[in-house]
């Protein structure tokens, strides 16, 4: 099963490995993971989407939760947050197909970043399904690279 | 001196520890780290943001690219790359001040996707300038919290 967790960390050394090595004794394999700073220098947020099973990852979960660098975990299956996704896709194009993509570009509300002769580059960012809707949209047309920046979450309300 | 590596791996389990591991080993903090997937589902790429001496960063980046599991590795500085980051955050907000916050995110083109009783929660991708440029606009209301993605970039024209 898919889940992910969201963890408070002090910014020390070692901690992304050590969350990586711990997945990997469990079989919890990360399917995407963001890492990146907070309101507070000192401390930095991970949000890791894991694939394994439950119990494996109640035991990943536990386990992180017990170290020190670690100040809070969520799990964000369980609580209500606002959850987004930064992709960016370059997408083959040639001129017949200009006003079909503008269109598709248009309705998800994705920005073209880049043009070249043959391609375009847009981002988009929004949930999961969203995400997820744009590729499968422009995968006709051909996806010559893409990038997910892996999900970022925040709990929902003044808390 | 902060640099940016990009790198195209096999889904493999352990890479991110490897590499994690391999950071520490050469005391080059990891700032920020996205991993997620890429238009091939066997491959994903991994983002890293790391500050360190510039030949504690070469050799990360030497030893990165002699794994089997690495496809490429990519200086982001050196090359040419579109990069973009999101953030979501959480701002105190009481009523009167909340012309003013709205008329920020439309200077930003920062999207608001959470509202609760004291606070406004908005999200903006952008590159790293302008997501900096937000935060130190906000910082006067009050971040309550805040969660970054980690810079995701692609080459830019048509490669």
């Amino acid at each position: 099963m898919k889940r992910t967790l969201s963890a408070l960390c002090k910014n020390e050394p070692g901690v992304l490995a050590k969350m990586a090595l711990e997945c990997e004794k469990y079989d919890a394999n990360i399917l995407s993971l963001a890492a990146g700073e907070t309101e507070n220098p000192k401390v930095s947020r991970i949000v890791l989407c894991v694939d394994g099973n439950d119990e494996a990852i109640d035991e990943v979960e536990r386990y992180l939760d017990s170290l020190d660098v670690v100040i809070q975990i969520d799990d964000l299956s369980r609580k209500d947050f606002v959850d987004r996704e930064l992709v960016m896709i370059k997408v083959g194009m040639d001129r017949e197909q200009t006003g079909q993509l503008m269109q598709i570009f248009e309705v998800f509300r994705a920005n073209v970043v880049g043009m070249g002769q043959k391609t375009i580059t847009v981002e988009l960012s929004g949930d999961q399904e969203r995400v997820d809707g744009l590729i499968k949209m422009l995968i006709p047309y051909g996806i010559k690279s893409m990038c997910r920046s892996g999900m970022i979450a925040l709990k929902r309300g003044d808390e």
